[in-house]
């Protein structure tokens, strides 16, 4: 990958350049990181000009190995203030990487207030008028295909990006064409949105294609990676089989699970939504349903899924744990097909189903709708669409929902809603939430999965400090963090594979400390934005009111946290 | 005044307690800074039950000087999230001296969520049912006046207060009786009222007085004093004439004076809302209304006034140049009787019509309401009452309004509302509004008098750190800030004036180390907080957009500002 798109909107000029020396051996989220620490001020307003957008590609991207292509969007977050990265699968960091574009760095914002979208092929890339500026993702990726063929991967925003509005991400399409996979976190499509840009279209026809240093070794190797991937419990039976989803079962035991604007942290109708309800209701329903399906061309572990109606009817894809959790259990909403719905709407607006979720747990608990009214829910998020106050007020996400509310129960660290983890039943993700660059993101560092008492403050910051770092290795090589369930004991055969790739030479540890200094170089560009260890805190209410069934609070003291940056 | 009385609202507990060594010295804004750094965690939640409201006199509240009894309120902020202080004339200061106090402490909260208020006489203290809960504040001062009588002074919220919206400021009562005398900025009215304090009621009856170290000493001083006031032409003359209003042809001339949400710095009708009109319009028509009134007993400035409708019927009193600034210019309203009852509006609800003077602007701006719409305006902010969405969106202020409507253009530092001088035409206050741990607030160094070319950002720096200074001397004496305006040359003597009060040895030197060192301690308490260096911005827009007629951006570098903390 061997070139960089940068694309200035306020001259409305592209231009092309070589990958400098010094990020050659970054990726994804790291590189997104060095790239916004290189290019702008930490201190600028991110939705001002100044902030840039950098859709980036892993190291690994575009190879044969399974779960490697995962596209990484980072920018300074509307809603955090800080640096932000968020990726997902798809097909657009394949895409990408078959052109050679290792990145693209889109910065200014037009002048004209037309919506413009970014057209990319091996030819070169052109900015052209977005016509369909207001349209939902669905209807706009369909316009798409219609003008660029199927085998394009559109990147692209919906009307609350277009707006501006904090909750807003940005997503890309599966392999199918679904405009659903969402870089959902931190509001950086609010940053797209404002700078004029609907969409940027990667058309991978007659690209040169990915090459390998050494093709005959990578393909050995990763023979080998793909047996560990099938012979693994986690990742060969769990995942395929049930998803994200089957981690309601263990928040719920773990009463780690959101229920009523984390007033609880175990659902009575936990056994309706969790991955088990989730693959028998899908099986039996038969017709476009699928209880297992891949985000990316070639994914061994599929554990998305395409839900339908009791038509058979496909209703949306995928249904994942998170928006289980905050639009069904934290919005007292026990029932998939509404959550569905609702999953629907909220991709159709391009906003966060976490953000949107806890928003709207926030509401419910303010008495503006009642728990578990899902029609009540679905057109609340439809004010979104239609520009009422309440609407705006939403789409801004929870802080902002809670504060006009006047909440004193807000779930958020550093202005993000947190994920479907109680940090009162899980400490170790309330550690993650708490000292993440990122504000409160699972992805950043999850510890659900560990061996650990999770009500036992001791052993968590250490917990999420190993796995703060794997995340970031994980984003900056374009890894699904899942895949690691069965590689994390051989990161030395990913260096390999990546030396097998790209002619990078190293090592597990200099993998590992890439990692650590790419984390540090977050944390620096946070400090100049003005957030520092004084914003490394669970509100007061997770640290005040206990869980009921466990009587747990969040007490994982601030001192101890700050041992995370060490 | 030699006692604490400390009300802690969870246990419904009220103690007293002797005034420790350590806070003898300290009075008013340095008082409460030190208090709240030694008794609440900075990073604590300021609508949450740790936080404190500190109701303090000032080192020579009650005595005999001019203009020395200004009531201070200090807490963390809701709106800029760091150490607030906020103070005004009235009558409490003098009455709580009467009594001895020199400082409440109110703290924890409400367990019953019923509202309560404070009744505080030369016996004790006792916390009583407030049936007068949800009324705006002149009725509530006037069933307290009907209750207790009319030599008590109030100190009150309004229901916006009472709803815990950050725009709340707390009032006392003029010695009319008026509970127009607003402690306005940082949303302390919020801070009381979470914590189900709907008043403070002093009543000085039959209290012992204050005493005098010396009194034949102060008032022989005192007698220089007042002459001082009378000859100077600001104190003797400007200030009883035409009163703070004077300052809108001064920042109509400047380019300062905010205009449609500061897109412009002079205003068309600005001759139609400044000093000198209004001393015409109240002259002209007679009746209640007065051009000159003093808003403690005693003050021999009276800069305030009592403004009147055609009939010569009161309709508020008093009308500040603030509130001309931002009721007015700020929203396109060119009219004072409009103005008197938006301000009347304001006053009622118990909301800082600095910070919805600029949230109104931002709404206009982003086409809620047109500008110098002032039926539209009026209705709106009356929405704060009924309690819809819009109105608490406008309740929480310009930085949350702002967000909502997507405005790029807000003009807030560290979360709060400028006040009425463009930073653009002023930079000297742009400097205060950035570096102060205050946020955005004139009072806390105010350089739009001082004999200098204001847009040039040379000698800002040094200029707002000398102001700041001074602010900090007069708020922690009690004084009002004009009075600086003549006795600025001797505050040797002001040092005597304290010696002969109060016994406290001081000189011009140690009151000015003083004032520092509070400074210094705001800036530490913030610092915990989370908010530092970083955080001392001017918004983007005015860094960018040159205010039309002079072409003038704020441009007082970033490592400038930073001198003001050396």
């Amino acid at each position: 990958m061997s070139k960089i798109l940068r694309v200035n909107l306020t001259e409305n000029k592209i231009t092309s350049e070589p990958v400098p020396e010094k990020y050659l051996k970054l990726g994804g989220r790291a590189l997104t990181a060095q790239v916004l620490t290189d290019e702008i001020d930490p201190a600028c307003e991110p939705l001002g000009r100044h902030n840039k957008l950098v859709i980036a590609t892993g190291l690994l991207s575009g190879s044969y190995l399974s779960s490697s292509s995962r596209l990484s969007i980072g920018g300074k977050s509307p809603l955090t203030g800080g640096i932000k990265e968020a990726n997902a699968g798809g097909t657009a960091a394949t895409a990408l990487s078959k052109l050679g574009i290792k990145m693209i760095i889109i910065e200014g914002e037009s002048k004209t207030g037309y919506s413009q979208y970014l057209y990319v092929n091996k030819d070169g890339a052109e900015l052209r008028p977005a016509e369909m500026a207001g349209l939902g993702v669905y209807h706009s990726a369909k316009l798409f295909f219609e003008r660029y063929g199927e085998k394009v991967s559109p990147i692209l925003i919906g009307p609350a990006g277009e707006k501006g509005y904090y909750s807003a991400g940005i997503t890309n399409t599966d392999p199918q064409g679904r405009p659903s996979r969402f870089c959902g976190r931190g509001g950086l499509g609010a940053v797209m949105g404002v700078k004029g840009l609907k969409a940027v279209i990667i058309d991978p026809a007659d690209a040169p294609g990915v090459e390998y240093q050494d093709r005959p070794a990578f393909q050995e190797l990763n023979k080998e990676m793909a047996k560990m991937l099938k012979e693994n419990p986690v990742t060969g039976e769990g995942y395929p089989k049930y998803g994200t989803a089957a981690m309601a079962t263990r928040t719920n035991a773990l009463h780690a699970l959101p229920t009523r604007n984390f007033s609880e942290g175990s659902f009575e109708y936990a056994d309706k939504i969790d991955g088990e309800y989730l693959y028998k209701t899908i099986k039996a329903r038969g017709g476009e349903g699928s209880t297992t399906h891949a985000c990316m061309t070639g994914c061994m572990i599929r554990c998305s899924n395409v839900y339908a109606d009791s038509d058979g009817k496909e209703v949306v894809a995928p249904i994942e744990y998170e928006t289980i959790g905050l639009l069904g259990a934290n919005c007292g909403i026990g029932n998939l097909d509404d959550i569905a719905r609702l999953n629907y709407l909220c991709n159709d607006l391009g906003v966060d189903t976490i953000e949107i979720g806890v928003a709207v747990g926030v509401a419910m608990d303010q008495g503006v709708i009642p728990f578990g009214d899902a029609e009540a829910a679905y057109d609340l998020i439809s004010e979104i669409a239609d520009d009422t106050i309440m609407g705006k007020v939403l789409a801004q996400g929870a802080l902002i929902t809670g504060k006009v509310l006047g909440s004193r129960r807000i779930p958020v660290v550093k202005g993000q809603a947190m994920a479907a983890y109680d940090p009162r039943g899980i400490k170790g993700l309330g550690v993650t939430y708490a000292t993440s660059p990122m504000g409160a993101d699972h992805t950043a560092g999850s510890t659900a999965r560990a061996q650990v008492e999770h009500t036992d403050p001791g052993p968590q910051v250490e917990l999420s400090k190993k796995m703060q770092a794997f995340s970031m290795f994980a984003d900056s090589m374009g890894l699904c963090l899942f895949v690691l369930a069965a590689f994390a004991p051989h990161l030395d055969k990913l260096a390999k594979l990546l030396e097998y790739y790209s002619g990078i030479k190293s090592s597990e540890q200099e993998l590992l400390a890439g990692a650590a200094a790419a984390l540090k170089t977050e944390r620096e560009f946070n400090l100049r934005a003005g957030i520092g260890p004084a914003h490394d805190r669970i509100p007061e209410f997770m640290t005040e009111e206990p869980i009921p069934g466990i009587d747990s609070v969040f007490d994982v003291p601030h001192e101890e946290l700050q041992k995370i940056a060490e």
